[in-house]
């Protein structure tokens, strides 16, 4: 049984984070971190687990935690994990971070995007970036895990395909992705209220949203150039999911069935990857509440481009659910365990 | 392993039970029925089990099915399996309808609220009401189940307890409900499209929803006197939940300990019915998904009345999940076995 | 040219304020208060009047605006006007009040219900209650108005016509309102998140809803004997909208003619009360962005009740659309400047 | 007095018009048509118009009404007015057509994307494409008048100050647009129910939707070359809106600076296009239910991209907004009477 602990479980990711290792058979939860609610219980702040979870909240010490569990999640702001962590905490378990911090591998980039100082460079090395599907060897060996941001594991796993085969022009890539609200987390704002979002759709961080390095640096590897592009990302009236459409220029000479073709090698033998049948558009209803990212690529013969497409649960395979993924690689667990639920609809 | 079967597998409450059944440990679906989609993959229909599910569809030969069948699910539209049920398909294996066929005991009643010709009269008397948590026993040795509405479901659970003990004074009973528009079917009518539903509530079948008939049937039961009530429901814009706030008026000398206690009373053995704390509301969002029935009453003192609250997710408790539960009890299985989820939030 | 100034102009009953008078043609907004906006300008705070409202926002110096204004609206939290305004205030102008604060006669009621100190009692007395329909005469010669609650409104006029006749047993009278989540105001609270609200509905402030003691005093104007009732808000997910589903015994010889005959004679002459035809349920989206209240009741043969029901546009009908139609009268205007729009669907 | 009729009154599209032509002051309405509705008060079909519109539903006799208006509005499926407009009926009256039977100037072109024969190819040419802020000068002596598509209303009054300088590289634009759902109509079909697109976003028409030839054609026209684009339009689960998110890259030397001017002069004597000071992302909330299009552009220096960004109400300008819009044009009237209306918001 491994033990985990969750800093930050009663955000939308952490809480998550609780429903996916309440169902995992070989994982308990030790610790239920939450500033804002200690010593109140976790069934009374998410009336979904009353009954089913009567631990109360704790605070978020690492150091005590990291010597009760196996594992340490941390749903947690940027800037955060990487403020406390250290040897010490390490040495006694591993760390899977759904933050930002160990995300990207050139810390002055981060500064940049995210105008705040990284207090642990000297770890950056060793974090594995666990996109499961891509970097699954990686992850197996790491102390520390990067758990992808949302967006980048949405638009890494539609566009990965073509451009490790080469067959688009990077210099030509467009995202624009769209998101439910869940991704704007629990913090009590005004623009986050049910009336400033319902029967609203906008986009927001254009040009200058923080995932963005994070995609070019996952794509440059992919590609073995240089990224640079554009994302854009919108905010959609609806709990949960995440929308991709993807824009390229097809290199000469690639066809429609080249392009099928790279994406079945890639995910012909992934679970949680699902290429759809020719001519089918992803939606996010079809992944609700599952680990699934369901993937279909489309060419424009006339424009001589690609759309790639891609439809995922922010908060399960774009947080919670990919981080019980990178457990499972870490502790040499089936990698589906705790994560086979069929997703819910309507 | 059970072997069972639907009918009218591509409603919603149809793709529910495949949902349900796909993680249940000792049940395998054989035979997706649906006359719609007769031969088209289950998987290209419902999104969601792309990949997951494989299988055809088949049309509604029920004599054929029973033969492979150990029990046969039919969630098809009122009078459908009373027009085709007879003792060959009992012989072969058990029957849970999911419509209203045989829920109601008076078949004058049924024909007159339902406007239908009831064509298998004969077995009424032996279908048992499968309303599990009230009818256990009565359900484990039947042949014929009538899986209760979902309306039915959630007012019954919410008020048994004090008809049971003779707290209130049935002749006051008024059932205000709210539901989400899954209960609407998946029929293409005008009034079900999105445009239609979003940002509107309206009540619909005043004084004559045909699930009044069964729920004053049941609570006759429980109160041991005739019932005549008021039911109202109303249409709500979300997918999920039915919300159910009964009014009645206390009898002299019932004290809010003496409701508090019928409730623990009747419910503190329950898997499915979760008792809220004192002064909590139930919501829909928290039993979204899942087979829980969260329920709590609260009495005002100004006005000498009870108000008992209820809130299930209409597809899950109140139609696929509460069938399953049914199965369960019929195959001698663990009653709660595929129904173990935790609801997902948000 | 009527001034008008409003005191909480950014919150939702304030802005629909603003979109009201600017379109009105015998009024013009003087003053744009704000505490949390000061110096910005309005149509940066709400984008539908960029390039409509260049004002900024300004503080909220009563007796300052009063020397402006022939009209002042008070869109503030309870308290607040009992606490500021005087003799001066009411001599320099007119005051229409969107609080609680003057609603209520018996000061004892409000102190309990809302647990604060009246800190104007004397001049409760004086105060029109502005529900324009009922109360048209003593609004106009009025210094002060206090502006109906959004469910008191929606409540009394469903179910007035029957309470004035004594056709209903005013013991037995239940109100269970369900009510769009702009009612829950524009705070900055967890509650009120889009995620938190969405695919939702549950019951709050069941027994002890602040409008009930309004709704009760109205009624018992009405009837003409002191009237206790349950009244249960449930909140919604959607915008705009109350609905109110009202349930009472009609007393010995009342007949449905006689039902509905009281509704013709009470609302014949009234523009913005609109008695549907028999059979047909109000639904909100059919008043969206108007000011019309729209009402039938259902007789039920077999209970002895009626179910009166009524629809109404919380913000429009239910604050500001009735603030301004009570503008309207206090200056002799035609009652329904300013709010003859035609709902807008969907 | 302007008379207009209306054919397809009781779509979406068709119900606005009468919503706007209600409240204009120089025009009445003389005719209801919808096959669906023959003999039925229009107030009967949508509520909004109870006892505002006591008119009942008329067939389709276009011949009959040319008599009888002054202007024709046909909000009708596609092929429907090149079936039956003849010279008999456009020297009667003007004929302002919603449908895309006359948006489009190459024939073939039209036939090949829509699937339909064109039965009126003699009157194409004539016909004034009716995006009144680009094409007012036609407009004004046309007898027929195409009224543009949604989706080509707000991708062409984005993009156009660019393409019309010469500031963007044609060849690499993008259109990523996402639409409430209202535009697809009022038909009875499965994939518009409630359950079926709330909680879900989808690309649809990936390279192929038919209002891709159109916004080519008017982009050509602007930047005075042949323009072959990517337009991928959303379905979002809200009722009205249109946002479109564009992309090109700029020519070299093109500033932000110069950007911004563009869209300055283009539009500073343009009531309904309101650009958004700079940094700011048009949302559709803030357009709802008015004749306003948003539009900002956003340069990014690391990409060398712009995006173009516009929001607009899908059937008020979208349709009916800028129909009247072509109305007051061809008879006249102040362009924007009928059409002032403050955006609703929430």
């Amino acid at each position: 049984m491994v033990k985990a602990g969750i800093i930050g479980s009663t955000g939308y990711a952490g809480q998550e984070l609780v429903r996916l290792l309440l169902q995992h058979k070989e994982a308990e939860i030790v610790w239920y971190g939450s500033r804002s609610y200690v010593d109140e219980t976790f069934g009374s702040v998410f009336g979904n687990m009353f009954q089913i979870v009567e631990n109360v909240c704790k605070g978020d010490d690492l150091h005590a935690l990291s010597r009760e569990a196996d594992v340490i999640f941390t749903a947690t702001p940027q800037g955060y994990l990487a403020s406390v962590i250290d040897e010490e905490i390490l040495d006694n378990c591993r760390v899977i971070d759904l933050s930002a911090d160990f995300r990207i591998k050139d810390a002055d980039v981060y500064e940049k995007w995210y105008g705040i100082k990284h207090e642990s460079r000297q770890l950056i090395p060793e974090a594995a970036y666990g996109l499961c599907e891509i970097n699954r060897e990686q992850v197996k060996g790491a102390r520390l895990i990067a758990n992808p941001g949302c967006y980048p594991t949405c638009s890494v796993l539609s566009i990965y395909p073509l451009a490790k085969n080469g067959y688009i022009d990077m210099k030509t890539l467009v995202i624009d992705a769209k998101s439910g609200t869940s991704g704007a987390g629990r913090g009590a704002k005004i623009p986050n209220l049910y009336c400033e979002v319902n029967e609203n759709i906008k986009a927001y961080g254009v040009a200058s949203h923080r995932h963005t390095p994070e995609i070019e640096e996952q794509l440059s590897y992919a590609a073995g150039e240089p990224v640079t592009l554009n994302f854009t990302p919108h905010l959609v009236p609806m709990n949960r999911g995440i929308l991709v459409t993807a824009y390229a220029n097809l290199k000469r000479g690639v066809t429609a069935e080249m392009v099928r073709k790279a994406y079945e090698d890639a995910y012909q033998d992934e679970y949680f990857v699902r290429l759809l049948p020719e001519g089918t558009c992803p939606e996010t209803r079809w992944v609700e509440g599952s680990n699934f990212v369901d993937v279909c690529p489309k060419v424009d013969e006339r424009t001589g481009r690609v759309i790639m497409m891609g439809a995922m649960d922010n908060i399960t395979k774009g947080a919670a659910g990919q981080a019980v993924q990178n457990m499972n690689l870490l502790f040499g667990m089936d990698e589906a365990e705790g994560l086979r639920f069929v997703p819910v609809f309507p």
